[in-house]
């Protein structure tokens, strides 16, 4: 069963007829394989699965991409209804506020922060984006009154200060993270990928092979001596403009590594153009 | 059935036996007359009520009262058994965390923030006072899993502020407010009127007598020709220092008063000595 609800008071009236647990896929739309690899996810372990599809305006920046991100419900919709048809029995939800004002109607003046995790890295390039994503996560949340909610690795931060915030305010909601997905070339699949040209995209390839280098280097048997060339690699990457950072961070809360960190990730944000493009790497540490 | 409970580990095992709808008053302790008819409230309609015991640290700010803040939890949990006692079949459970760490463990981040209506009155005098209040206000709504949260009208702006976060949010939870509970002499009920020397609490009835003499006006028959006289008690209560703030408001969001405002609420924060009160009267504007 497929269904299209544009307004709160609609996605209501379903709740009340609905009593079975429901997943939750929070997109801002445009849909591609990455989030059609956790809408699969969630149909395969819930009846109910509720795509939600919201370009918010409230964690983008004033100069950046708000009025251009691609939205393209009709498409959406059909991509959904794929991936349901793989299924039988399942129920899938799509709900696409048929304005910001749904969202956030009129005196709307909650704000929710998580203080340092979401001060650094992409909330440093980009002040004010990840309170504009906790306050909408928090409300879909609310609104959706899903039992689990899936994400994508590719916003490695985003899931990270999700988590924060639902530990902190001991929400009762599961938070299940989705590899990355890719494009054959290595590019991870964004929807603002196709603000690129060709000969933009060769040159955004250097964020996911700079990432990949840095991997090898920090699996390789001697690791520990491979610190020099890894400092060499980020220091030269770093002198270089396009990269709004490219760093090395503990994987489980984003702080610096220390002799405890057991998993860490690496984190970069490139600049293309206008295109601003993030990838990051999940790399488990074997001390000898 | 009455119990303690400590952790909220142990308030999660609670809540895996409980199935009943549950009522919350969540206080600071030191329990008077007008937490117990909150509590009373909630006993009337609910079958477990959930009295929450925890000063919050977040909502004190660095020059305030957060040490001194009158702690008696053996003395509360005997009122509360009082007030049990004139129900029967009713569950009273009282969750008064351990420690502040049971609150707000290590690593703890997240800061709920209401713009706008948190920033005037006790927000302008007490900044960071409401975002301490929504923050530990809404992880209390989740840890408690309340259907319904009963708060008093002294604290008629954090009421609102709440009812904000609440209608922003989504949550599921029904805010009641319940009158002001006054001493004989008209002082509203606050645990820090026991700061009070008798000769400061005869001073302090100032605040009651003000907000009653302005009360009295707007409700006259002529209370459109009562504004010059208004005006004046205003006037002179803001230059005395001991005011800290003395406002007529519309009730409904604490706007200014405009022609469309039907209720006012009139709100004052007074000074004496060290001890800072608060108290608010709210009025329905009859046009003639």
């Amino acid at each position: 069963m497929f269904k299209l609800i544009r307004k709160i008071e609609d996605l209501n009236s379903w709740h009340a007829s609905n009593s079975k647990a429901i997943g939750l896929v929070p997109t801002m739309g445009n849909l591609h394989v990455g989030h059609l690899s956790l809408v699969n996810k969630s149909l395969n372990e819930n009846s109910v699965t509720l795509v939600t599809i919201f370009v918010n305006p409230k964690q983008f920046g004033p100069n950046e991409d708000f009025a251009e991100y691609p939205r393209t419900l009709e498409r959406d919709c059909e991509l959904l209804k794929e991936e349901l048809d793989k299924f039988s029995g399942k129920e899938l939800v799509v709900f696409a506020p048929a304005s910001t004002d749904e969202i956030y109607p009129d005196g709307f003046s909650t704000i929710i922060s998580v203080n340092g995790i979401s001060e650094i890295l992409c909330g440093a390039d980009r002040p004010g984006h990840f309170d504009g994503v906790t306050t909408v996560v928090h409300r879909l949340f609310n609104i959706s009154k899903a039992s689990t909610a899936y994400f994508g690795q590719k916003d490695y931060q985003q899931v990270k200060v999700i988590q924060r915030m639902v530990l902190d305010m001991g929400l009762q909601i599961d938070i299940k993270t989705l590899p990355i997905s890719r494009d054959e070339d290595g590019l991870a699949r964004s929807s603002r990928n196709q603000y690129l040209t060709t000969e933009a995209r060769q040159m955004a390839l250097t964020l996911p092979k700079t990432l990949s280098q840095i991997e090898k280097l920090l699996t390789s048997d001697s690791w520990l001596n491979s610190g020099v060339e890894i400092n060499k690699i980020l220091e030269t990457s770093l002198s270089d403009k396009r990269w709004n950072y490219l760093e090395i961070k503990d994987a489980n809360n984003l702080n610096e590594v220390t002799p405890n960190t057991n998993k860490v990730v690496i984190l970069g944000a490139f600049k293309v153009d206008k295109t601003r493009l993030i990838d990051n790497r999940l790399v488990k540490i074997n001390y000898a």
